[in-house]
């Protein structure tokens, strides 16, 4: 979704890079772009036709030095990445709060050092105060998307801190996960499969 | 809130600027921290306390430049700012979404200037979505704050749009708002004022 960028912290982060120029006819590179890209743009389906708001966050940096060339300019000349608080994606939908981390994996695993213990603690933290919260994981080397719901994503992660696993197995996400199909408009229908978790028990 | 710059469409807009280290114990020094400090040092109260989960999203920054100075290390050069997509913060509350906009003016006024015609369209769709949105705004000559409802905002909003007031007065605001009073924790209880408006009608 990004280039991989050493944070200080030791871990290693995609970090946002210049977006490529979209054309608008549907082609084969159109079919590679970006597992983020595809979230956005679906998530400006949803916004158009009214379902639901769901944004991306900025991505977090300490701004330290600004420049003013020109009157009317202020030019950021140094800045660095900065650890996000919480997760990629937030906004409503059906009445309620929605949020999640997008991460897009070429290995049939998702490994916890993929994401901050911060992030699980919040996406745990969403589903106790009643709202949706689950992680949407691309495996890209086989094209499949799924969503892990945060319960989950939870218990995995204290097994593998209790000496478990340190990571999640492709098989595991398809036995337990909800499918996300691929379309036209929108792109990646995950709102289809949040139905099929959040409100179809009910 | 912050330092005042002008964007490329010609706004004057608020920018993030470097924080003051806070300091510990309660000082007139701390009183006269910023209205978005205010915010934010609640949000971490209502968190801490399992009674919402409210976050500031961070200034959106277009990346043109980032160097290597170290293998581990990596420094945005060039960067601008870019007009935010959305509202200062969301998050959860009561199960519910809660979407806002802080101001804080010194005049007894807020100009429409301050705030661009998506935002207020967004707080819009969030209330038509099933949301709770609306504008938080600090007078700080007088020392009041207030929650004025996305509802009354965008009633405000499409009179000064047809040849009316281009800002809401004070006066408006206080006999249509509702009083966020300042205590010491949290500092500002704007979710008293949010019960007293959304939680209080059914």
């Amino acid at each position: 979704m990004g280039k991989l960028v050493k944070y200080p912290d030791g871990s290693i982060r995609e970090v946002e890079t210049k977006k490529v120029k979209k054309t608008k006819n549907i082609t084969k590179a159109n079919l590679g772009e970006s597992f983020e890209t595809e979230i956005n743009e679906s998530n400006e389906y949803y916004l158009n036709k009214g379902i639901a708001a769901i944004y991306k966050k900025p991505t977090p940096v300490q701004i330290v030095k600004v420049d003013y060339p020109a009157r009317n300019k202020a030019k950021i000349v140094e800045a660095y990445y900065k650890t996000p608080s919480t997760t990629d994606y937030n906004g409503i939908y059906k009445e309620k709060y929605i949020d999640f981390e997008a991460k897009s994996c070429r290995e049939l695993n998702f490994s916890f050092e993929r994401i901050y213990d911060h992030q699980i603690r919040h996406l745990e933290r969403i589903e106790k105060l009643g709202g949706i919260a689950f992680l949407i994981i691309e495996f890209s080397s086989i094209d499949e998307v799924y969503i892990l719901p945060s319960n989950l994503l939870v218990e995995k992660y204290e097994e593998s801190l209790n000496g478990g696993r340190k990571s999640i197995p492709h098989d595991y996400i398809k036995d337990n996960g909800i499918i996300v199909e691929r379309g036209f408009a929108p792109r990646l229908d995950y709102l289809k499969a949040v139905d099929k978790y959040y409100f179809k028990k009910k």
